[in-house]
């Protein structure tokens, strides 16, 4: 719940996704949730992520790269059949078939971090489930692409041989420790590659007794190292400077590992970011006056 | 059930993996299977893989490379408490620590396939759940790589976002088919990094409409591209020559995989070279004459 500047006057997070907001009902979800928060019954509502996929609430269709920021919001959906206004905002498409690509929410955060962006050319990390780095010029995103770097560290942990090394429940805790910058290295010069990569973690479980909390740092380490290396290959073999946005534990682990592979990083607010989107949106919708 | 010239008498297969074995005891598993090939009782057996891991029946422990095949088959531990002659073969072990890795029933195969080499060095590739490349010189096994490209196949399409795109149950039917080549030419170039191009797949359902064969053969294309060029870095970036240890769909998605990617391949059966090894193992341990 913001106000017309962009202020938090209450904040509420719940772990419900896409799947479950569709049991229990999209419109149920938001009106409880704006109850529990004291919103006026007529306050409009802007909504990014997953809400306007296929599967979601109302499809917001995706806008295509090349994309002005200001011209994804203008394309935002109206739910309809409810009284309030509620609309949701497009995802990013990037159609070239060698480099097929998608995003729901992160253009949002993209429309936040723009303002602290410098002229030219800008490259964002986003880190996530589905990291997404990308390619910003004047206000233009010119295009993205995506890492499963957060979704695969869990089902590397949870769902292969590293769970006897990892187990369900350990997560990298410090950044600081000799397993996560080792993990970055081996991520950065890449050899074998990762899916080689992940089963040294196995094996110096077994050779080198390796503990699992540093396994599950070596293997953070080492999908961000990929990333990081990947984002290289993909944009500028020279890259050293980059955008981070990014709160809480990813923060300090991707800012750790960024200084590692020797990047010149500017930090933003993940959580500061996207409510300066939303509000970016909202304005462009027409429900807060263009300059507040 | 072999004779002892290792031609095949009786032949029993079952799901029964380590654990399922440890729930029903080794010896009932393996008595309950000889008795069903009608196997004299007291008939010496040979065995491999992981029946001799920590976690298995009797810990046969792994010998190091750079290690003569034969004296891995000396190193075999007897089963104690048993009447019957029961020998476990031990795995492999690569304790550099840059490069840890481990193989348990790979180093029997292997030893099958020697007699197939040339003289000097040879690169022999043994796809699976966990795919082996080892380097052979003579006799000896000098060094070996790991990649977990069966596995992550299975684990990208049940238990990450690609279950939207492929399926629990979809497998790559076809090497022919536009999506498999498609796939390994991905890994081959590896831009992004395969943590990248899997999601590749997914955007490409969402934009593209990819069909979920189509795009099952683009990851398993796309794993096995990646192991191919991260054992073109870890071995030779010029390597060509392969000796190829595979059967089944394995075999034919491999060889359509190092085709692609211009190697010159010779192939040999997986369930041969095991036997043929298993054949050798016995002679080491006093199972059968030293010449048949």
């Amino acid at each position: 719940l913001l106000d017309r500047t962009g202020s938090v006057l209450a904040e509420r997070r719940s772990s419900e996704g896409m799947q479950s907001a569709r049991t229990l009902g999209f419109a149920n979800v938001l009106e409880r949730t704006l109850s529990e928060l004291g919103a006026p019954h007529d306050l409009p509502v802007i909504i990014c992520g997953m809400a306007g996929a296929r599967q979601g609430w109302v499809e917001a269709p995706y806008a295509n790269v090349p994309c002005k920021l200001d011209d994804i919001f203008s394309n935002s959906v109206s739910v309809p059949g409810i009284e309030r206004m509620v609309r949701i905002v497009p995802g990013l498409a990037q159609r070239r078939e060698e480099a097929a690509d998608v995003m729901r929410g992160e253009e949002t955060q993209l429309a936040g971090a723009a303002s602290s962006l410098s002229a030219g050319r800008n490259i964002v990390c986003m880190p996530g489930t589905h990291s997404k780095w990308a390619a910003m010029e004047d206000g233009t995103v010119t295009g993205f692409t995506t890492w499963m770097t957060g979704e695969l560290f869990d089902v590397f942990a949870k769902h292969t041989i590293l769970i006897h090394s990892i187990g369900e429940a350990v997560k990298c805790a410090s950044a600081a420790g000799a397993g996560f910058l080792r993990g970055v290295q081996l991520g950065l010069e890449g050899t074998a590659g990762v899916t080689s990569q992940a089963f040294g973690i196995r094996a110096a479980t077994l050779l080198h007794d390796l503990a699992s909390e540093e396994a599950a740092c070596r293997l953070s380490g080492l999908l961000i190292g990929v990333e990081i290396a990947g984002a290289r290959r993909r944009y500028d073999p020279d890259l050293d400077r980059v955008t981070l946005v990014a709160s809480g534990a990813l923060h300090t682990l991707y800012s750790a590992a960024l200084n590692e592979a020797g990047f010149s990083v500017t930090e933003i607010d993940a959580d500061q970011a996207v409510r300066a989107g939303l509000i970016q949106a909202a304005r462009v919708n027409g429900m807060l006056p263009e300059s507040a």
